[in-house]
């Protein structure tokens, strides 16, 4: 059982940013200046590989969705990423993607391997902060409950919402079926699923294999042209306006 | 050389509606009550395959575009369609379809060649349509023009949008890449696409080859599970903000 302990507080444009840690794990939550219903819905998020819980990506979404819905947003620091310390296994996986990335070889099968590491790690630490963050009376144990994560975030989110009945609606993408297609056959909330028709390192088949495993009765697969970076901004509001329809 | 004719004119939920004709063509155009600005952009559509201008697919995407974007909106009748006589060739060809529906034959290879028939007829039709159009002061010459249609919508725009520099983007979806695939090659403006991932008669390999065949630099794919008569309704708001995103 872990304590959920705000750090710093501030807030802009109309959304209140709070800083917290779990036990070790530091997290932030986002929620709507004004609250005019007594609880709202929770997205939480989680980040892709590299990144940490406030990079852009991260509070931009955050901001569409506290100022666009009224949702409550929460990310936390994956292991070995944002203010979390790396390991010797940390640094040692990045140098052999780093080589990997600069010699041209296929890096698939090291992040496979990597995220599979980190999702062990996270999905029990994605568990103990939701049950902290139902705790809050502006979130409550009623509410719905969305997952947003693509890449690295898809790594963790899809082995996490395969066992947490909790979550009810969940917009992933961007990674290999290795490991993961096993655990999407036992998902069957509705998800929206991003992949990119030219990726360098994800093939089309791979992509549609993992959207393919879903056991989703209501399933949507956006592709777009263009490479693993250069997945278009507009897929953002799509994924808005999906837990918009499913929170709400 | 064909002149527009109003026919008749309504209005409802800020929204005229007039009745026209292009020679023996009868169409519909739908624009904003009031318009402040002096122009606005215009979206051809056209509609799916046994159905007509006004079927509500049609009117409730008008009453998004107009409602929602200010934008003008247009659909003809197909050839064979709505208020417009059906040929011998056309009793036949319905007739064919409707016995390989009944005894579960495959109806591919006939909606294909049907649809390739009407679109021949459909094109000069609505390439004379925007013509008129562009005519009218409310929309010009200069302003963006958008093309979307579904199903037989698709099996015409394709045709149309691959010789017709006016349309400046296009939602399509939902056909056999047979005769279409060639003239998707020449389509470089932005697309989006739909495609039902267990449809009953467009297979998904047959799906991704037509999404594939276009050269467009930007073009979004979007499946979801069902079948081929379940589209999500929510598809038509993605479009409608697609529209916003490219004509605005």
């Amino acid at each position: 059982m872990y304590f959920l302990q705000f750090t710093a507080e501030s807030s802009s444009n109309s959304m209140v940013e709070r800083d917290f840690t779990i036990g070790e794990v530091p997290g932030v939550l986002w929620s709507p200046a004004s609250s005019t219903a007594d609880r709202a819905p929770l997205v939480l998020m989680a980040h892709g590989g590299g990144n940490h819980k406030k990079h852009p990506a991260m509070s931009g979404r955050a901001q569409r969705l506290v100022a666009g819905c009224g949702f409550h947003v929460a990310v936390i620091d994956a292991p070995g990423h944002g203010d979390r310390p790396r390991t010797a296994l940390d640094e040692q996986e990045i140098a052999v993607m780093q080589k990997a990335m600069a010699t041209g070889e296929p890096v698939g099968p090291i992040v496979v391997r990597y995220n599979d590491h980190l999702a062990e790690l996270a999905v029990p630490e994605y568990q103990a902060t939701l049950d902290a963050l139902q705790e809050l009376p502006e979130i409550g144990t009623d509410g719905p409950v969305g997952f947003w994560g693509i890449n690295m975030g898809t790594a963790i989110g899809v082995p996490f919402v395969a066992i947490e009945p909790r979550i009810t609606a969940a917009v992933f993408g961007q990674h290999w079926p290795d490991v993961l297609a096993e655990k999407a056959k036992q998902i069957t909330i509705p998800i929206e699923f991003d992949l990119q028709w030219d990726d360098e390192h994800i093939s089309r088949e791979e992509g549609l294999a993992l959207f393919d495993a879903f056991a989703s009765k209501e399933k949507s697969l956006h592709v777009n042209s263009g490479k693993h970076k250069e997945l278009p901004r507009f897929e953002a509001d799509s994924a808005v306006g999906f837990f918009a329809r499913h929170l709400s």
